[in-house]
Order: C-alpha cells, then sequence, then structure tokens
C-alpha cells in the first residue's frame, strides 16, 4: 500500500493493526462487531467488507480456533487485512472482490457466521478521500450487504451487523422472512441517549420472536469531556478486555 | 352490556372507566398509547379497536379540544365506549365496525392523527371468554392494522402504536416506504431488562431518519416485591398526573 500507515492498538493491546494514516481506520464499532458474534473454536467466520480487518482479528484475537475469511474491495486495504493478520500471528484468508461479484470460491462456500459494519453514509455525503469514501459511502445498499451475508450462511448460521441505528427499519425489512431469532442491541453514547448504533445478530432460517434489549451504553459521564477516557465498566470489557458481548443470554 | 363491569381509575382518578370484569381491560399500555400520540387542541384522532375506550379517553382527558373517533369491532365494548365518554364528559364518535370493512363514514374522512393497541396474542393462544379473545388475539394481520390506519391518515399525519417489542420488525416492515420519520420508544418493566413493550410513532410519508429512543422504565426495584407498586417517577407522571411523552422531543 502506497499510503502511510500508523498502527492504533486494540483490545489493550492484544492486537495492533496498521490502518491509513488519511484513510477509513476502523474503531470500537469494529470491535463491538467482533464481540458481537458468537462463534466458537471450530467455526468458520466470513467477514463482508473487512478493510484492513478489525472486526475480523478482533474476533480471531477474542476466539482462537476460528478459520477466518475476509472480502474487501479494494486491493490496499486487502493487503493491509493481510499483512496485519499475519503481524498478529493470526491465520486469515483475505479476498479481493465485490459484494455483487463475490469470488467462485466463497460462492461455493456456506459459513457458520458472517458479520459486516456496512458503510454508514450514503454517496456523496463525504468523500474525503477515495479510500475513505468507498469504506463509508454506501454504494452498495444496504440489501446487498445483508442479501450476500445470508447467502453465504448455512441454514441456522448467525449474521451479525453493526449500523447506524436510523437503518434499522431497513435492516429489519430486508432480514422479514429470511432471518429470524432477531436479537437487536441499541448502543448509546450515554446513559439516556437515544441509540447512535444498533447491533443486529439474526440467525439464517430461525423463527423464534425478536428481541429488543436494553441499550450498551459507552460512557460514563453525562457529556463529553476533556479529561479523558470515560468508558463504562462494560464498554472497558469489551473494547479494553476482549469480553463478549453475548447476546443471547441478555 | 349484559356482561358485569367494574369502574376503573386512570391518570391518577381523572378518568373513571367501566371495564368487563371478566373480559380484556385496558391498563398501562393503553395509557402509554394515549400519553405517545401528539395532537394538539383542534387535531382529529381516530382509536382503531378502541375497547371500552381507555386510550382514546386518556387521551381526551390529557389534550382537551380533540376531537375523538373510536372503531370498535365488537358492539358490546363499543356501547361500553360510548358510556364512559359520557360519563367521563368527554364528546367521542364511536363506530362499530371491522378494520377490513371499514364504515363507509370513516372511509370517506381522513385524520390528524390514528392511535392503535393491535391485539397482542396469535390466535390460539389465549382465548378465555369471547371478548377477551376478540381483543387480544390477532386475529386482523399487524399489516392490515397498519395499513388501514396510514389510509385513514393525511399526508403528513401522526400514527402511534403501541405492541409487544417482538413485533418490532413487523410493524417496521409495513410502515417501509409508507411513513418515515420513526421513532420507537422501547418500553422496559425495569432498568437493564429487554424491551417488553415497543411505542412506535411514524408520520405518513414523512423521509426523516429513524430514532431509536432510550428506553422508558416502568419499575424502579430490580424486581417485582409485595410492597405495592415502585413506578419510576417518568411511569408515575404518565400513569398518575397525565404527562406527556413527547417522543419528538426526546
Amino acid at each position: 500500500m502506497a499510503a502511510e500507515t500508523r498502527r492504533d492498538g486494540f483490545l489493550g493491546g492484544r492486537l495492533q493493526l496498521a490502518q491509513p494514516v488519511a484513510g477509513y481506520r476502523a474503531g470500537a464499532d469494529a470491535v463491538m462487531l467482533a464481540a458481537a458474534c458468537p462463534a466458537v473454536a471450530g467455526e468458520s467466520v466470513l467477514e463482508l467488507g473487512c478493510g484492513a480487518g478489525a472486526a475480523l482479528l478482533c474476533l480471531g484475537t477474542r476466539v482462537p480456533g476460528l478459520e477466518l475469511t475476509g472480502l474487501e474491495l479494494q486491493d490496499d486495504y486487502a493487503a493491509l487485512a493481510r499483512a496485519n493478520a499475519t503481524a498478529n500471528g493470526l491465520a486469515a484468508s483475505i479476498l479481493t472482490g465485490d459484494l455483487g461479484r463475490m469470488p467462485a470460491e466463497l460462492r461455493a462456500r456456506s459459513f457458520d457466521h458472517v458479520i459486516a459494519n456496512p458503510p454508514y453514509f450514503q454517496s456523496g455525503t463525504i468523500a474525503p478521500d477515495a479510500g475513505r469514501g468507498t469504506a463509508r459511502h454506501e454504494d452498495a445498499p444496504l440489501s446487498l450487504w445483508i442479501g450476500t451475508a445470508l447467502r453465504r450462511l448455512r441454514p441456522g448460521g448467525w449474521l451479525a451487523l453493526i449500523h447506524r441505528a436510523e437503518r434499522l427499519g431497513a435492516i429489519l425489512t430486508v432480514l422479514d422472512g429470511q432471518a429470524g431469532e432477531i436479537t437487536i442491541l441499541p448502543v448509546s453514547a450515554r446513559s439516556g441517549r437515544a441509540a447512535g448504533r444498533v447491533i443486529v445478530l439474526a440467525r439464517k432460517g430461525a423463527r423464534a420472536p425478536l428481541r429488543l434489549l436494553y441499550p450498551f451504553i459507552m460512557h460514563e459521564k453525562p457529556s463529553h469531556g476533556a479529561d479523558g477516557e470515560d468508558l463504562t465498566a462494560a464498554a472497558h470489557a469489551v473494547l479494553r478486555e476482549a469480553a463478549a458481548l453475548n447476546l443471547r443470554d441478555r
């Protein structure tokens, strides 16, 4: 990758990732997504749009013994993800390709888990550089992300998504009839605030009823101050100590 | 109505409603629904499936000067709703009729607000008596309730629903493309618990993004005790003091 990168620590330093200085850099959302995936040793996980590998490699760090596969549209991010896996001693197969034109070796397979953090912004809202632009804009519609994920899951396999809370309606509409046992974890920056993100866990072909969980709160203080990090104990456990979110037990 | 009724107080006694002893009796859900409707004096409100009138008359008590209309399938509940309106000094037009075969005088009209608390259980799960059975079973699918409500709203009019949280996916799927500016208020029995109910406010034809609010908590104590009511201050304000929920300002 030609662009300048910097090293960011994840999971309390357990994972060190090179990410582009100027482009899209994964953060708390990727870690939360990885914490929401209920994969256990021996299972296979596919991440759609894995970028430099943050979510996939956080998951691999938290749960040893997974078979990790990532799909990434942009060559330079895919190369970074491969280098990041190797540098952290994790085995991961990173493929370059488009959601809409999935590589044949992925089309031939199914996975126990699919995870995705689809781009958050509609095309045209923000595009400071090309890499960041592709990673953050919804050039592929959410229905393509979710439809592709469901097609790659085995029956009974689990899809975990994180997205802006305002897309919850679109997410549930696409899942309708294709997945059940849906668990929604609202993520609020602070107690009392509307959700900024939603984590949605759904099981392919299942019919158990939806559950709307009590929100996960990221920060303790009522407003953002200048005096350093104020993560809640629960957020600290996930972001710094590699705790699982255990959505199905909440 | 032949069946025995009893008088239940709502809104700290401001409203006294005769409800059947053995049949379906409205409670906190009806009051919460009424508190969620953003109607102001001079506007028109239609309640679909008004039963003995609890939600419609709570709303009329909280907001003087509304034009209140209720539709109820069962003659005996409709008669109770009329008697309850009169006994509480409220003007309300209560029509007997089926959602699927709306009376012509309603089909000819549109309303500023529609409210509904659709039956919670699928047919066959609970049916201790006929009245309770019809009120609590989803003989008409949720899509009919919501579709009928949207057809009766003026463009820009507001739909307020309360339902079991597990039906959130179905609600958002039906609203998709027909209503926007959706605000979801999860209602949890206690802090930390998954939502038991959701209140959904949506605006016909609007496109503003969905918001998933922080939950409304009904009870203070971590578990149900025998030592009387333990409403949170917020729940007390709504249930006993006729406060509004003001979803759009949260």
